[in-house]
């Protein structure tokens, strides 16, 4: 049994505050802060332009996709990190849309909003008639066809944590000829994903939320074996090619999944992912899922149980990702003020008010006592003061 | 006159080393470690997601922007951080392509290769008959026509350091209705850049050369306040949204330069460039191109009179950015004994050993001394040894 008790060491979690928003950033990782000094110091202070070879940076890149694969079930050697989820989306979209000559993109209405941006941006810079169709996520096995070229989903979704099924999804899309993109923002860290018996095409997804790299932590992308050596980077930036330090004047793409690099990698983020990622070893995936549903459960048991707030998200759990949201008409200000009492959750447009489960660091003691402190907000009606109505930037 | 004594002690500069690769990579700021510290621990740590609002994260972007538009003559607000620069290179083109019905993209074969190589992507994905003309440096001005739709051009060419006159070529390209694209990765923090003066119409560059802002710092772009608000995003992510928390269907572009943001920011990489920019406090840049062309012609000077190296930069200082290069047909073994003897430069493909100057911490004493130690291994021939001919992935 993975030891729960001892990844929570790991973590630094601020004195009186009950974090379950992990889904969105993850706290920090205690070795991160001398894994930077160490980058910066050792690293960047003394070897400076020494330090691409030396401290390896220019190999961080897939070393760090490599750390990622076993979490996602992708094959050594097919996971490279960098750039943001936007453009890693782009890329695999770019790259797929070059594999066929069908023009409809099928998603669903819950996909995050800038998969959905990257896809117009593309549509409309290409100008090769291409059409993105979102269909409500219940009803995309029902909508694939040979006229879909593409299926661009997220495993997990953002609002509700709903999930998809990746390989029924993923099987019955490839038996019509449709190229498959998995996002899994929400996925990786938060469950067991299985790429390569999936048969998954390509897949996307970010560091900060459930695997801790930190804001703005890099992205990564998934290309199948298979497919690989044949795909086509829109974005070929030098990184990606054959042999950067030649500075041919001509692109080549570089081998396996190499070629899907763009520029000069973020070598600080980079530390504090890798520092980051140590806290899965020895996690058991399958120990994870029981112990994030468990959480689960035992949230939407105490709040139901306390209040009459309606349960946004999949009632059968393993539905669901490893995120619970709540209906409320006030939501943004019912978060505010959990918050302001050191419950820390997000609220997504129009009214959802969310909850992340993150055994690594998370106790069932602490899960209770933020659906009392939720029941108390609500039945006091403490939160419909002024202060938790003022909307700031980010929510 | 800038107090270059003081900037220099701002700096970590490695015990015995000459650093003459601030072109490639600039020294860490001391700064830099306080600053990382205190976002992980105070931010990251203790904020965790609410970091975005209140450590103002969201903002940074365009905040770090601001710090540099001085650095290269753009107005307030016109420039953004983010993404690699490759990254912003195809933001940039695919913008400007958009702009224009001709068909013909104009650059030289001194642009950095990844520059061409993101417009050979970009004209692939597209498939709508662009075309990627690449001429020697002195032949632009003749080739320009009313053919080409962008003048794509790195105004320092990363080999020679040979400097493009932006202003005059800006000039012509525009009278001819040409779209400019202009690289400012050797020049920012290099020289005075007068975007707005020379009415660039974009600009991108990147921050971990003379802007100091460490391995894998973020790139920018400038679009010309005059274009901004017609300009259609390729590269359409959710933080270039109108209202990226509203979590619309439909990608609406922001206002202004906050269109050309894509995906979630590096934080860290942020605190560092932050950091770094301090620096910048008080310098007078035409101190700061006085300096360096004082610097560079003392090197040019001294080199000539102890060995024959054949200079492979514009003998005119004005011609030039703020780096020389000496051509020597086994470039690679001799830059690498150099590195042994702690004259940090570096080699470029196919046999150019290169050097840059900094003033901010670059010393005429040290200049001097890089002169001798490199004669002294032309002289000497110690050069010539195994372990200076063995490549290593980064030169």
């Amino acid at each position: 049994m993975t030891d729960f008790a001892a990844t929570r060491t790991l973590f630094h979690l601020p004195e009186g505050m009950i974090y379950l928003d992990g889904n969105s950033l993850g706290p920090l990782p205690k070795a991160a802060q001398a894994r930077l000094t160490q980058t910066l110091a050792d690293e960047w202070g003394e070897m400076l332009i020494t330090g691409w070879n030396k401290a390896g940076w220019m190999a961080q890149a897939t070393a760090l996709g490599d750390r990622i694969a076993p979490l996602i079930g992708a094959e050594p050697g097919s996971v490279t990190c960098g750039d943001t989820l936007s453009i890693k989306v782009y890329q695999a979209l770019a790259a797929a849309l070059d594999m066929t000559d069908r023009k409809i993109i099928l998603s669903d209405t819950g996909n995050f909003p800038s998969d959905l941006y990257m896809a117009q941006g593309l549509i409309g810079a290409l100008d090769q008639g291409h059409e993105l169709v979102t269909v409500a996520p219940e009803r995309i096995a029902e909508t694939l066809s040979e006229d879909v070229g593409v299926l661009m989903l997220t495993e997990v979704d953002y609002r509700s944590g709903r999930k998809h099924d990746m390989a029924a999804l993923t099987k019955a899309a490839q038996a019509l000829g449709i190229i498959t993109i998995w996002d899994l923002a929400h996925s990786a860290g938060a469950l067991p994903v299985h790429l390569s018996t999936c048969n998954a095409d390509f897949a996307v997804g970010c560091t900060y939320k459930y695997l801790n790299g930190g804001p703005g932590a890099p992205a990564f992308i998934y290309v199948a074996p298979r497919h690989v050596e044949q795909v086509r980077p829109a974005l070929s930036g030098w990184l990606g090619h054959e042999a950067p330090f030649a500075f041919d004047a001509d692109y080549r793409p570089g081998g396996g999944i190499e070629r899907m690099r763009v520029g000069t990698p973020p070598i600080l983020q980079f530390a504090a992912l890798d520092a980051a990622l140590d806290a899965w070893e020895g996690v058991d995936l399958h120990d994870l899922r029981a112990a994030s549903i468990a959480l689960s459960e035992r949230f939407i048991a105490e709040v139901e149980a306390r209040t009459d707030l309606v349960l946004a998200s999949p009632r059968v759990a393993e539905q669901r990702g490893s995120q619970v949201s709540f209906a409320h008409p006030h939501g943004y200000a019912v978060m505010q003020a959990l918050i302001a009492r050191g419950v820390v959750g997000d609220f997504r447009a129009p009214n959802l008010i969310r909850f992340g489960f993150t055994p690594l660091y998370l106790s069932e003691e602490e899960v209770v006592r933020a659906a009392e402190i939720l029941a108390e907000i609500l039945e006091s009606g403490s939160w419909d003061r002024p202060e938790f109505h003022a909307r700031s930037a980010v929510t």
